[in-house]
């Protein structure tokens, strides 16, 4: 049976501010990225959030950030690795002690924003992450953008990584993401996103913007839940996969063996 | 033979600002308590602080707080207990995930401030201080005030504890520090000041600011080491007590069973 | 001709963060309690609803907090003195600057949340609040509670002062404000909160909750506009003052003399 | 008689944390750049240093930052236009309402760290500083570094600028600073430093690390405070100033007319 893992970012609301409908995607998601403080999300409501996925089943991760509340983590920062490598062992550890208060634990890392973009190509501040991630628990998995660099960084590293497609983005016919500047990047038909992505899972593929049909070799897909028409947008991609026979199950079982995991 | 522990607040830099001489004091003292980013600390020098720890055999406890850090943590504040809960496992975990990116662990958990002041007597926080050490990790160890009510609270909600008292403070008739306004209440001479923690590591007594002679039941002393000065008097302490045979040990060996740490 | 002023806590987003509906409440209120950015408020997004503001003629003054975040400025803390007068003094110029920038200038000063009611009644504080706003600007007005000691405290250091009330809040027969805890204590039907503020507008007097008549002084009204049940009450209270001849408008015209302010 | 202003980075202690001899170089300097809090200084620190500044007749500049407390505002980031007008505007703001409870006034904005090297090239973010400083308050001088082309960016849009240059720096034939990855980058004999900005304040030329004799027309020189000999140089550069019978002075004294700053 085919299987394909949903993540959406979670535990984003912080202090008297609340952001997204964490409620109703744990419903839809079988993975949480859930925020560690650096760009969102404070303690009271990250614990919220997590014991919300432990008694769903939901699988944690780790949605580590450069240190940018304000800018919530969307701002490209030169920071050194060495400040890097600390920052995101603390945001693993912070989440970690969040999770086992929870009766959970974390099960991977996917860095947030900025940082995610910049790893996804910049060899230093990637390297960087991943030595905290095998610093700190090597178990740990890394998701990452699907073709991009840092995954073959990672594994080459000895991590265990995971691949993931967006949902509502349209991409290059060379497998990247269009740049949200440009017209089309954005998809919002929810159905025409099921169907896109009910291909992704069962062949691999994805039609690109200029029509070529391209391979997306990943194992999970990012969906988002910041507006009701996103929550309905994720809700369809579920409901398309289940009346196709497609399970959405975490990617990382938690009798999975290492080196299995992607 | 005799043991004593020796303790100080460490890790307190943050970014560009120096504070105290923390290799100094890892050379004396038998426990560290790590700031957690909350008062003080920031991840790359909390990390820096902890292999330092790790390597000379300190044994490493979370110095938790209050969110505070232009006020250093030194001011009250009414959290709720569902976010001070949850503001401690955050920070615990943080400082595990470092402990565990520098090779060791975290041990023990002392409140910082304005929030090791409160909870001694403030049986609301109190309890939520030790709801979240034990939600995260029943085995560390609280340490607090000898002859506060937090040690009994704490106690009774099984959680060890360990009861610490400190080096350059005088002490009332009735076993309390003496308030800071107060003259006297602040020890200077480091003679003296070892002298004394000489007879409390053996006799389990210290003279009272009126002459009299009470019991204070303490396994730690704290020591400070942000001024030159006071690294000069922990040294003096550590120095005394090896000159008349005690031991200088972390309370909690790693072969400790649970139960029997205080 | 009656005249009442309207204010409302605005400015209260925070980077990615959406809080209120600034825009809609613009068109209600005829002041502006703007975030200083220590609760709430990033530079960006107060220069934003400050612009709004002077664009439709709506006062501005400078909401200003403890510095908490996380807690929205709504928790006690123990600041000293010095650091609140500093405080205070630093919210205001930053709201002063942003407010040249957007071509108008900051009028009145309002203390929030926690920092509100530890002046209302505590001396020490409220002198500190008094002691900025006089050392930064003392052609500043004092918004506070009406019938609290604040307002006599900052009276009779020469300030001038504007007293207000709550619109959804039920008073108690002495004056005060019911305690939220209490059953009662916040008022949800639009129509009735409307006649209860005409006839203080009119005649300066309310029903309190036990029943009996009382005389509330104020010369400005809070109305909230932080969810649409809340901007739903606050557009029927205008709606009903302009039915009944009663201008909206803000306490202090630009061409006020100082000393008959309120 | 040949005058020069001296300036240094002043007020950059935060909380509990201490950077540099504010009250040392307060007596050497004719310029304090005072940090505004994104990078440093709290507001009571600000206030304390503001106050000894105007007590000595040292004028007042803005040491505006990026948002980045942790990073001491030494780490480049991407920040949009909008948000570094406002950033730099709350900043300017927060400082004057300091500036005026201390009976003084901020009569120039001098960015830090990261953001003053990125705007001496970058005309995006360079413009965001130059339209902050015009819109709130177009009197302002903007300090920037000798040769760069934000000053004239500044100039074309009608602001007055003063440049500066770096006493302990090397400089390269075509004016601009040695990286300080290189060798001989940073210059540490006092009496040969001062000998340079002797010469520099008397010729307007300064040798270069080739040997060449370069021109930089500074009207300003920065020197530093952060270290017991960083004091000792610029205490040594004044002493060499006056002995020549050079006036250590403000480059915008009081009564200077607009247009003649530089």
């Amino acid at each position: 049976m085919t299987t394909i893992d949903l993540n959406s970012d979670l535990g984003e609301s912080y202090g008297a501010w609340r952001m997204g409908d964490d409620e109703a995607m744990l419903s839809i998601v079988s993975s949480a990225n859930v925020a560690c403080g650096f760009h969102a999300g404070d303690p009271a409501g990250i614990l919220k959030t997590v014991k919300a996925a432990a008694q769903r089943g939901v699988s944690v991760g780790a949605h580590v950030s450069y240190p940018d509340r304000v800018g919530f983590g969307r701002r490209d920062m030169d920071v050194t690795s060495a400040e890097l490598v600390a920052d995101v062992i603390y945001q693993i550890g912070a989440l970690q002690g969040i999770a086992a208060a929870a009766g959970t634990r974390v099960r991977y890392v996917k860095p947030h924003g900025a940082l995610y973009n910049r790893i996804a190509t910049d060899p230093k501040q990637g390297a960087a992450v991943v030595e905290a991630i095998k610093t700190v628990d090597p178990s740990l998995v890394l998701m990452g953008l699907a073709n991009a660099p840092i995954l073959d960084l990672a594994r080459s590293s000895g991590l265990n990584v995971v691949a993931e497609a967006f949902a509502d983005r349209a991409y290059t016919r060379e497998g990247h993401l269009v740049s949200r500047r440009e017209a089309g990047a954005v998809l919002h038909d929810a159905a025409a996103i099921a169907r896109r992505m009910l291909r992704l899972a069962t062949d691999g593929t994805i039609e690109a913007i200029d029509g070529s049909v391209i391979r997306i070799d990943a194992k999970s897909i990012c969906v988002h839940g910041d507006s009701p028409d996103a929550v309905a947008i994720a809700r369809e991609i579920r409901r398309t996969f289940e009346a196709e026979g497609i399970a959405v199950e975490a990617f990382l079982p938690q009798t999975a063996a290492r080196g299995r995991t992607e």
